[in-house]
């Protein structure tokens, strides 16, 4: 990134210097050159006495588009700072999915009065979502959906979408249905518009319908749109009626939050609900001390191992030397195979099943990987010290990252199966335990080699 | 996952025993039950040997798009066991952009005779497709859409599309071009139908344009889709002119892939091309052993730093005890800091510009979490030893976790900088980078109030 890049004022200092100077004639200009999305993001970036007086100056219709793509926690902060009918109006411009999101972030008082305010039928529309338990499908799907009926002709269901497609979040995939709800089939848009006028919806439907129940998990109604290559996934109850649809759009942002969770876990960090550049100083310490203080309870089993083969490292001192060696690459090949296991599950590139022939793969790499580790440390150790030295840290070696490989494979397979997460196989977690059971395989081997006791 | 799940028979298992017991009259149905997606993982999970019998069941517009969604290296095994003449039928039948993909795989040689016998206006559109670099946004695009003029009325748009769909990817979002190509609007087909039919086009275009040009990375394209909720996104040359289109689906796994490399790398494991499912011993031997072989040549300083202080540890031996949990504290907290960022920076939560101000708040973070675990290793040590050695190790337990996370934390924006992956800042690097510098914190600290010289 070169410095002509970062002195580019982004819109975010456009916007803060129209605010400041009182050049809000620039304003309307600024916003509708940029995408809401872009304007969401600078928002985010200001000084927060300034949201409310940019946010006021938007209509309607776009300041409901740029709150919708506010992170959760602007925007609760920014309805607190709005009126209530100010916020009662902008709630009422949401999408229902986007609506229920707010309500459940926002104190449950405040949720009530703004629910309360809103016409009937949003009332009854964003209870029916927020009654779904949270990271269900049912929680992250849109009611705003339109249906044909295959006894339709084409030019009825055409007519249909015409009047209705307002308020639907997408037709750009077709759903019919039972004169109950029940999903019958599916046809693109696109299709509908190929077929002749006077034909039957019902000839033209596709029949292998991917669907999800309103009650399963978001991760997996994303994990069905990626792998099927989805535009919208439709929602339903246990008797097959459709309920609402989830979009393409709201999948990217699950997948991003799910992977960022994984990848926060797998270093030993607990899970951040806000962005980095918004996360408090107080918050980061809270997410990061509890597994520092688990791992050092681990660690403080190494002092004791290191302790107790006090006699050894007294006896021949360069024993401490190669320790931090052997141990470490134990611990850093637990790493890579827990690392590599835990986004295959992650991915579904494998299952819990496979864990047999992996393991078996992983036993080969391992042995592979210990044997040429111990053949560098063997030269290492005869040209500094001497032989029986370098045969015992060779050995130490190979049995050290044979342990690691093993321990950091399974460990990710074991915390499935007792249905944790497998990301809580972090680096530091099987690092900590490789040290102690290395320190132990270390000394053990060296004792017994070189005869210490 | 219970038991009663994982002894349910896959779709491979079925596939399989169909094949081996010659039951194939099975097989038409068990195919026609099942999504295109589920048979290609299916086959990836057979036996080599059954590849081609049950490919040459499947009829040619389901075969072209089972083989679609193979992986790559699949696409290419299962290529060369195909004659050349159904070789080239399946090409034939892809779309552009998953052509170019297999071609690019093949063997130089095999890839010419298979575009030279593909019929002429297929030869161009590919080999314009693979003249662009390697992972740009117009080696992913596929230049099969369909254009209208913003003159043209929506009838006679609608007219346009009914005749050109079949070969188009997508008409969910259409766009309008000038003669020269040249990109000026686009709408939503919804909008479209929605629109009187003797109104002109350009009346309802939308002109806020999100499009990448075609020598940009493919990152940037996932990330402007991702960004601005696009279903597709336009790929121009340099004056405008749109050359082929990139939809979300596309991105779905370019997100996923990058991600898979950005896990590998931060636990020091080099890039797999293929899933862990189908990875070699032999690959998976070549990706680990580099980053080990790298990193115990840093852990050799930590051998020696221990050595340097050989004489303080004979002194006071209890130092060793002591040892392991601040060094690998260090390390963890640096872990986590380095992780925090990179990902941080991969979502584009934050950029490279906002490392002072990140810098700042992970010094207060990280003085809190040093003073915590200081304030821990004290009354430890002045439990189980005495008083001055736990003023040396919590003071050397506070210096090591300031150095730990501010060194994690800073490394991805270092990296980032130098234009190398932030990603390379993996917890095995930071921790032994971590070992050697908090080995002399804590031997130069313990040397100096104990002194020891």
């Amino acid at each position: 990134m070169s410095a002509t890049i970062d002195e580019q004022p982004t819109l975010a200092d456009l916007l803060r210097s129209a605010l400041e100077q009182g050049a809000t004639e620039n304003l309307p200009e600024l916003i509708d050159a940029h995408a809401a999305q872009d304007i969401a993001q600078a928002l985010g970036e200001l000084p927060r006495h300034h949201w409310h007086s940019l946010f006021e100056r938007l209509d309607h219709a776009r300041a409901a588009d740029v709150y919708a793509h506010l992170p959760t926690e602007h925007q609760t902060l920014l309805l607190e700072r709005l009126g209530h009918d100010e916020a009662i109006r902008l709630i009422g411009e949401l999408s229902y999915d986007d609506a229920a999101a707010v309500l459940d972030e926002l104190r449950d008082e405040h949720a009530e009065a703004i629910l309360g305010a809103l016409p009937q039928d949003d009332q009854d529309a964003l209870t029916a979502l927020l009654a779904y338990p949270e990271e269900s499908a049912g929680r992250i799907m849109t009611p705003e959906f339109v249906t044909v009926r295959p006894e339709w002709t084409v030019a009825e269901a055409l007519d249909h979408l015409r009047d209705h497609s307002e308020i639907a979040e997408t037709v750009n995939t077709i759903f019919a249905v039972s004169p109950e709800g029940q999903l019958l089939g599916w046809m693109r848009l696109k299709d509908l518009l190929l077929s002749r006028p006077r034909s039957i919806v019902g000839s033209a439907l596709r029949t292998d319908i991917v669907s999800i129940e309103a009650q399963e998990d978001q991760e997996e109604a994303a994990r069905r749109i990626s792998h099927y290559d989805l535009d919208v996934l439709p929602v339903v109850d246990e008797h097959g009626v459709i309920l609402g649809i989830i979009t393409v759009d709201d999948v990217l942002d699950i997948i991003r939050d799910e992977t960022t969770e994984d990848f926060h876990r797998m270093a030993a960090v607990g899970d951040l609900p806000l962005s980095m550049r918004d996360a408090t100083m107080r918050l980061l310490y809270r997410k990061r001390i509890g597994w520092l203080v688990i791992l050092v309870a681990v660690n403080i089993l190494s002092g004791a191992a290191i302790a107790f083969f006090e006699t050894s490292i007294e006896a021949v001192v360069a024993l401490v030397f190669f320790l931090p060696m052997v141990i470490a690459t134990g611990g850093n090949a637990g790493a890579q195979a827990s690392t590599l296991m835990v986004r295959a599950l992650a991915t579904g590139d494998i299952q819990n099943r496979d864990w047999f022939r992996l393991g078996s793969k992983e036993i080969l790499v391992s042995v592979t990987l210990g044997l040429s580790m111990a053949a560098a440390i063997w030269l290492t150790g005869n040209w500094l010290g001497n032989l029986e030295v370098a045969n015992a840290i060779a050995i130490a070696m190979f049995l050290v990252v044979v342990f690691g490989s093993l321990f950091g494979m399974t460990l990710p397979f074991v915390l499935t199966r007792l249905r944790l997460d497998p990301a809580t196989a972090s680096a530091p977690l099987i690092t900590s335990v490789v040290d102690v059971v290395g320190i132990v395989i270390y000394f053990g081997v060296a004792t017994a080699i070189l005869q210490l006791n």
